[in-house]
């Protein structure tokens, strides 16, 4: 079930998109920035400190609702929905529009980064055993185009002790556009996600 | 000067951040929805297609207003800052909140990744000869805290042909939290932007 709390962060999401594309004159843009301020102050009323963190949910189970790649609450994730297959490789299939610019009509090199980072840790975390990223390596093919449907995908190559070695790629409709490998290690105390 | 549309974006960055960390009850929430809806409609009356692109402003130089780590326009940017050192060493002073967790408390790794690329590839730019980028390692430190002063630098280690070999950092209070080192190639027709 999708929340109040959802359903706003969609609608920023909208927000964001023709805040970026928008071509109305000054006197629009300058009457909707009131409006905005009125909205950030009314959400305001009450807040929780710093950022939002991980909480358990009711069924036990912690949840990232403010995660920048996967938060349903955070109007900049886009959110992408994590995947894991019964063979162990996790997948997500997404499309990005204005609001991940780098290169004219392409998706940022460092957002396709921040996605692969995600994507191949989650090839490590285990129930209630985050992963951190030790290093991950980047080659970019071809670019990524934006409003296109796109593909991450990632698997386990091999575990050493604490460290976890992921592959994975970014994939669009010309194929693979970047792949990462990746070093995941479980720290002790096991704090972090993502 | 602030345009009107970049007090919009800055207005919307605000939003972001307490649509992630409000605690005002569903009724509110759904209130705010409502006025967000309206506020994108309204915006919605004249929109370029697509994304922004990147477009050449009154001096001649080109202008990334959309893009995802600096554009002025964009809310999901910080926007960063990108100084330029007479040294030939590029800098950027930055501090993140909520919506950019991965980790509680913490930067997402991925968006080190992102800000990584970015610092790393302004040491390649040059005017009119935008650099994309090859490949990117990341080393992982230590965490990289939300809501306190960082600063990402980069510079260029060594040029070969059309590969400038850039390194770099993240830091914080307690030291460098993530290193980097790229390959940025200028393409050929020099088309791309980040």
């Amino acid at each position: 079930m999708t929340t109040a709390q959802e359903r706003l962060a969609e609608s920023v999401r909208r927000l964001i998109d023709v805040t970026i594309r928008t071509e109305v004159d000054d006197a629009a843009v300058a009457a909707v920035t009131e409006k905005i301020d009125s909205a950030t102050a009314q959400l305001s009323d009450s807040l929780v400190p710093g950022s939002f963190g991980v909480r358990t949910g009711p069924d036990g189970q912690s949840i990232a609702l403010g995660n920048v790649v996967i938060g349903l609450r955070n109007p900049v994730a886009p959110p992408l929905t994590i995947r894991h297959d019964a063979d162990g490789t996790v997948h997500t299939e997404f499309t990005l529009g204005a609001a991940y610019e780098g290169p004219p009509g392409h998706v940022h090199g460092g957002v396709c980064a921040l996605i692969l980072d995600h994507v191949l840790g989650a090839t490590a975390h285990l129930p209630g055993k985050p992963a951190v990223t030790g290093t991950l390596t980047l080659r970019y093919l071809r670019g990524t185009p934006l409003g296109r449907p796109l593909r991450a995908s990632a698997h386990v190559d091999r575990i050493e002790g604490a460290k976890t070695f992921a592959v994975g790629h970014i994939a669009g409709p010309d194929g693979v556009t970047v792949t990462a490998e990746g070093v995941f290690i479980h720290p002790k105390g096991g704090q972090r996600d993502g």
